[in-house]
C-alpha cells in the first residue's frame, strides 16, 4: 500500500490576508445594479443588509485584504487544513497523474463554510450587530454560521429550505446545539414567506425563497444584518485562504497544478481553491487549466444565460450579472443540496466569460460512484457536493492515463459526508436516478429575467 | 474572546511504539482463564480468533511494542491529533483551572477507534486473513474497522446490535460505503443468534450477543479472524498513541496534568489517554489523579463486582477478571451506545483495584448539558460518550474554582457527535431521562457469574 503523503503547514502560515482576484483581472466585473433605478449600487444601498466593513470588501479592488487577528485566532482551530496526495487513489486508477486534494472536512462544521462564517460573524459583532439572519439549503452554511455566531456571541436565525428542514433533522440539530434558531422556509414570519404559502401552503421551499425571508427581516431592523454563504465577492474573498494554503503546500511538494478542479454551487469553494492560482497566472505565472464542475440538474455555468438577475425569488436583492437559470427556476431534488442554486457567483461567471476557466456538468450517479471509489481508496467519505469535484478529478486522472501524461491535478474536497449518509443509502439501494431539469421550466424562468438595457 | 491555543506535533512525532502499562505495574494483572479447565489460557487457545502477532501483544510484558511502519503511515492521515487548551470554556466557567483536551474526532471515522482498527487490520492482512468479523453497538467501532479493512484489502463483516442497526442507518451506511457488510444482530447466520431469536424473535440485541456471533463465525474458518474494539490488552495498547502524544504536547505547553479524565465503556480510550501518564508516575514521575467517568445506567466500575466473567452472552470467550455487571445484564437504552457494555477492560479494572485510578458515574442529562456548553464555547459537538468526559472535566474545573486552585485538567474528547444528533434532538425536546438500571436484574446477572475458585 502506498505511503500517506500529507502536507501540513505551521500555524504561522495561515494566510495574513485574503486574495482579491479583481486586482489582477484584465477587465473589471460588471457593476451591481439597483433593481429600481438600474444604476450601479453604492455602499449605502447595501447598508441595511451588511456591516460597512463587509460592504467595502465587496467592492474593493485592492489585491490583499488583511485578515483580522481574532479571525485568524478562530481559524487556528482547524487551519491550515491538510493537503493530501491521493496516492492510494492514484494506484486504484493506475494513473500516471499526481492527484492532490485539499481537505476542508476538518473544520468543526465539516466543510469550508466556516472560512467565511467566522469573519462575517466577527465583522457583525464589531459593528454592534446582535442578530444575523441567513438562509441554508442542506445546512452546511447554516451550521457554520451557527458555529461562528456561538463563538462571537451573535444570535443566528437560519431560514432553512423546508424540504431540507424535514429531511435533514441532524443538520438542524447541529445548528440548535450551537444555539442558533432554525426556521422552516417558507415561514409565516415574513411577508415573502406568507406570500408563497398563500399560493401553496405545502411549498417545499427553495434557496431563493429562504434568501428573501432572511433579507426581508434584516432590512427591517438596525440591530440585525444578513449573511450569505456564497456568491458574493466578499464570501469568495474569504475562501481564498484555501488556495493560498494549497499553493504553499504544493511548494512543499515541489509541484504545481496543471489542472485545478472544484465543484460549483454558488461558487465560493471553487473560487477559494482556484483564484489564487488564477491570479498568479494573470500576473505572468504558470498556466493552469481550471475546471468548474456542476450538477447536470442545475447547470448554471454550462446551460444558464449570462445576464443580470436577482439573487432571490421575491426580488429583494440587487441585480448582478451572472450565469443564471432564472430566479424562479427550481431544480429537481438531487442530493447535493449545496449546488441547487439558480445563479453563480458574478466573479466566477465573469472569469468564465473571459475564457479563464472551463465548466463541466455531471449527473449524480457518476458523482456518487466516484465518491465511493474515493472513500474506499482514501478513507474519507465526501459530501455529495464534493463528489462532483472528485468525479472531475478522477476523469482528469483517467484522461492522463489514456494520454500517458503525468499531470498534477489539484481538487478541493470541500466537506465530509457524515451528515449526508441518506444520500449514500439511496445510492446503494439503487434509488438515485440521474434527474433532468424541466426544459420548459428553464425556458420560462429565463424568459422572466429582468430587462436591463446593455 | 480568548485566543485559540492548539498544540500540534510534527508528523515525525507520531509515536514509534505503543506503551504497555503491564511493564510498570507493582503486581501483574490476574491470568485469563479457559472457561472449561479454569486454567490460564495460552497463546494457542486464542489462535482461532486472532493472528499470533496480536496474541503476543495481548500477553507481552515488554514496556514498548514497536508500531509497524505501514500502521504509522496510515496514522499519518490524521495523527498526531491536536491538543487544545479550552480557553473559551475556561472563560465560560470562570475557572482558574487550565483545561486541555485531546481531540480524536479528526480521524476519518470521527473517533479514536481507528487507532486500533488500523493495526488490527494490518496484522490480519499480514497473517493472510481474508475476512474479519466483529460486533458494533453505536457503530463507531464497526465503521472504524470498515475503514481500516478498505485500506488493507480485508473484508469486514460487522454484527451490529439490532436496535442500533435500526436506529442508526447512517452509521450502517458509513460502513457500507467503506465496503463492509453490516448484519443486524441477533441474526440467523449463527447458532448463537438463532438461539436468541428462537426465544425472542424481536430481540433488540446486545453487545454481548453480537460478540458471540462474530466470535462463533471466526472460530469456524481458517481464513477468518475476529476483532474487538475495546477491553483487550492489545486494544488498550494501541490506544496509547493518545497519551504519548498528549504528553509531548503538554511539554510544548510547559504543563503537566494534575487530573486526567476519560470516559469508560470498554476502557480503551480512557486507557489510551491515561496509561502513559500512569506509567510515568509508577516509574517515579509526578502524581496525577486519574478519573474514569462512566454512565450511571451501566456502572461497571462503580457498581459492578470485580470477578471472573465472560466477555459475551453465549459464553464463547475466555474468562477475564474485571469489574462486571454480569454478562446477562442489559442496560437501559441510553444514548451513549459505546458505553453500554457489561464489563470493563481487565487492565483498567486491575489498576482500579490497585487504587491507582478513581471512578465516577454520571446520568445522561448532566452529560448532555455539559456537551452543549462545550459545543457553544469550543465549537465542537462531542459524541454522547465523550460528553461523559466533558462532564467530568467541567466538574473538576468547577471544583478548582470553588477551591481557588489553578490545576491542569486533561481530558480525551474521543469523538465528534455528527452521527449522534438524534440524541441532541431528544435532549432539546426534553425526551431524554436519567434512566436507572433495574436493581433486580443486576442482582440476577451478578448471581449468574461463573464460579471460579480463588
Amino acid at each position: 500500500m502506498p505511503d500517506t503523503v500529507k502536507y501540513l503547514l505551521e500555524e504561522s502560515r495561515i494566510p495574513r490576508s485574503w486574495y482579491n482576484l479583481v486586482a489582477d483581472l484584465p477587465t473589471p466585473p460588471p457593476a451591481v445594479l439597483h433593481p429600481g433605478t438600474l444604476q450601479p449600487v453604492g455602499p449605502g444601498d447595501l447598508e441595511p443588509l451588511f456591516p460597512m466593513s463587509l460592504i467595502l470588501q465587496e467592492v474593493t479592488a485592492e489585491r490583499e485584504v488583511e485578515i483580522p487577528e481574532p479571525v485568524r485566532e478562530v481559524y487556528k482551530q482547524w487551519r491550515p487544513s491538510p493537503l493530501f496526495r491521493a496516492r492510494r487513489l492514484e494506484k486504484a486508477l493506475d494513473t500516471p497523474a499526481r492527484i492532490y486534494y485539499k481537505y476542508e472536512g476538518v473544520s468543526p462544521a465539516g466543510s469550508h463554510k466556516p472560512n467565511t462564517a467566522v469573519p462575517q460573524a466577527f465583522y457583525n459583532k464589531e459593528a454592534g450587530i446582535h442578530k444575523i439572519t441567513t438562509e441554508t439549503g442542506a445546512g452546511q452554511w447554516g451550521s457554520s454560521l451557527a458555529f461562528a455566531g456561538a463563538l462571537f456571541g451573535v444570535q443566528v436565525d437560519v431560514y432553512m429550505v423546508r424540504v431540507s428542514y424535514n429531511q435533514k433533522p441532524y443538520r438542524r440539530a447541529l445548528m440548535e446545539t450551537y444555539g442558533a434558531r432554525c426556521v422552516a422556509s417558507p415561514s409565516n414570519e415574513t411577508a415573502s414567506g406568507r406570500a408563497v404559502l398563500a399560493n401553496r401552503p405545502d411549498h417545499p421551499g427553495s434557496l431563493g425563497i429562504a434568501i428573501s425571508e432572511a433579507v426581508e427581516l434584516a432590512a427591517q431592523r438596525d440591530d440585525t444584518k444578513y449573511a450569505l454563504g456564497s456568491v458574493l465577492n466578499h464570501v469568495l474573498l474569504h475562501q481564498t485562504v484555501l488556495g493560498q494554503e494549497a499553493m504553499a503546500q504544493l511548494e512543499m511538494a515541489n509541484d504545481y497544478p496543471d489542472v485545478i478542479v472544484g465543484c460549483t454551487g454558488g461558487g465560493s469553494n471553487f473560487a477559494g481553491i482556484a483564484f489564487p492560482f488564477l491570479g498568479a497566472q494573470l500576473r505572468g505565472g504558470k498556466k493552469t487549466r481550471i475546471v468548474a464542475v456542476e450538477p447536470s440538474a442545475c447547470p448554471s455555468l454550462t446551460r444558464g444565460r449570462y445576464a443580470y438577475d436577482f439573487g432571490d425569488t421575491a426580488h429583494l436583492t440587487p441585480l448582478t450579472k451572472m450565469h443564471t437559470l432564472g430566479s424562479t427556476f427550481t431544480p429537481p431534488g438531487f442530493h447535493a443540496g449545496g449546488l441547487r442554486y439558480h445563479g453563480m457567483a458574478p466573479l466566477v461567471s465573469h472569469v468564465k466569460e473571459l475564457g479563464l476557466i472551463e465548466a463541466k456538468a455531471f449527473h449524480q450517479l457518476a458523482c456518487f460512484s466516484a465518491g465511493v471509489q474515493f472513500a474506499r481508496a482514501e478513507g474519507i467519505v465526501p459530501a455529495p457536493e464534493a463528489n462532483h469535484a472528485v468525479r472531475g478529478a478522477i476523469d482528469e486522472a483517467l484522461r492522463c492515463k489514456q494520454e500517458g501524461r503525468s499531470e498534477a491535478i489539484l481538487f478541493n474536497l470541500c466537506g465530509h459526508g457524515h451528515f449526508d449518509m441518506q444520500a449514500y443509502i439511496d445510492y446503494f439501494a439503487g434509488k438515485l436516478t440521474d434527474q433532468e431539469y424541466d426544459e420548459s421550466e428553464l425556458a420560462m424562468a429565463l424568459a422572466g429575467l429582468p430587462s436591463v438595457p446593455a
